[in-house]
């Protein structure tokens, strides 16, 4: 069972918006690259959410995300098209008005020239007033961010390249460290084992995956913590609970 | 923007239980899955969640999302370690015991014989009283349904064959035909156009996503409903808009 973070680190959610998603035509990979870059700056990702295009649902996902999270990371529907309706979403989230952004106009138009900024170009550069611009490195279109919420572009690419850029602007929570012990053992037979040993450090968030390559399987062990000296010791544990059980333990 | 889906077309959730994804040490796999196993079948997936191993966010979850649609499908937590609490956290959703389910026992003794059949393995034999089985071809532990809640297990290949046990339960809504057109041009030039286009077929959805391969980009437009010759009309609508902008619309 997960330990509760500590009071001094900050907590995040991720909304995907997007049809595509929840038809199964696309396999989101956005979710697990923030979950990566949230880790590293030890932000702690609690729930995850996929909604499709639809301004209702958009709104209500978003005004209960940011409630409760110190962050809400968005991503899909700012691109140029007629189904990219999140900049909206968001203004009426934020009972605010949407607007051409000056500045994010100016990047469209640098990027674009004046000959070939449509009227659905122009369209990106609009955000719900007050909001401030994300950098977009790859293709000019800015994200932004209103208050704890970032609403970053589905390309995973691009919102690869805006996590980056954001996440010097986040508070950082104390760095969590982590370390995966693997073993040819099925965890049903290391199960009841494993239930003391995790007793043992209430402080950390110890779970086990089970795998199954090539017609092998095994378990993996994956002791995750704020507190490096107790990670480390109940690794050393996991790994002698896989030698228990006649396997060797391998740190992946 | 997304349609409504028809008064006779069933809804879903899926609610992703687990730390693994939430920390990005797993890339899910299990939605995507599941949400082209209802398309093909009429059930309309409107939203998903990512919990954590965490009981109050997933009974929170449980609840919120069974009252809202037609089916419920969770995956992830039911195995037999000390960080599997879906059984006992939709028990408790539900208001009901956990309880040893007879004919589970029964399975994983067939499975485990009597002497390895230890304590974490029996575990996985306990459900909401009132549970129905699902079965599992693959490693014997159940999943389960109780009223309008599908409990999965987690790992793929798992999870996907307890789908195909129960896709022959449930409602089948009507077909949704889909169609998607590529071709090489930008999306923000074609996105005036398709909003108007988009217009005139309100009763399908019409998606746009740009793509980059190899140095190249293009669009992939994609229509979908019920109304097959609809959903004909607007694709051939959609492959005159890319030859009009010079390029050749590719079915995909």
């Amino acid at each position: 069972m997960a330990t509760m973070p500590a009071p001094e680190t900050p907590t995040a959610a991720v909304l995907i918006i997007g049809n595509e998603i929840l038809s199964g035509r696309t396999q989101d990979s956005n979710l697990n690259m923030i979950a990566k870059k949230l880790g590293a700056i030890g932000v702690r990702l609690c729930e995850a959410r996929v909604v499709p295009d639809v301004e209702n649902d958009i709104v209500a996902a978003v005004n209960d995300l940011r409630a409760r999270y110190t962050y809400v990371f968005t991503t899909g529907g700012i691109g140029p098209t007629h189904d990219d309706i999140t900049a909206a979403s968001v203004a009426k989230a934020f009972g605010v008005r949407l607007a051409e952004h000056p500045d994010a106009a100016a990047r469209l138009l640098a990027y674009y020239t004046k000959d070939n900024l449509n009227e659905a170009r122009r369209r990106m550069a609009q955000a719900p007033e007050g909001a401030a611009l994300i950098d977009n490195p790859i293709s000019a279109a800015p994200g932004f961010r209103i208050e704890n919420v970032h609403v970053l572009a589905g390309v995973p690419d691009i919102a690869a390249a805006m996590m980056d850029t954001i996440a010097a602007t986040l508070k950082h929570g104390p760095a969590i460290h982590s370390i995966a012990v693997s073993g040819a053992v099925a965890e049903s037979r290391l199960a009841d084992d494993l239930r003391i040993l995790a007793a043992r450090w209430p402080q950390l968030d110890i779970g086990s995956y089970p795998w199954f390559r090539q017609g092998h399987y095994g378990t993996a062990l994956v002791v995750r913590g704020t507190d490096q000296a107790a990670v480390a010791a109940a690794a050393e544990a996991v790994s002698a609970l896989i030698e228990k059980y006649g396997a060797t333990p391998a740190r992946e």
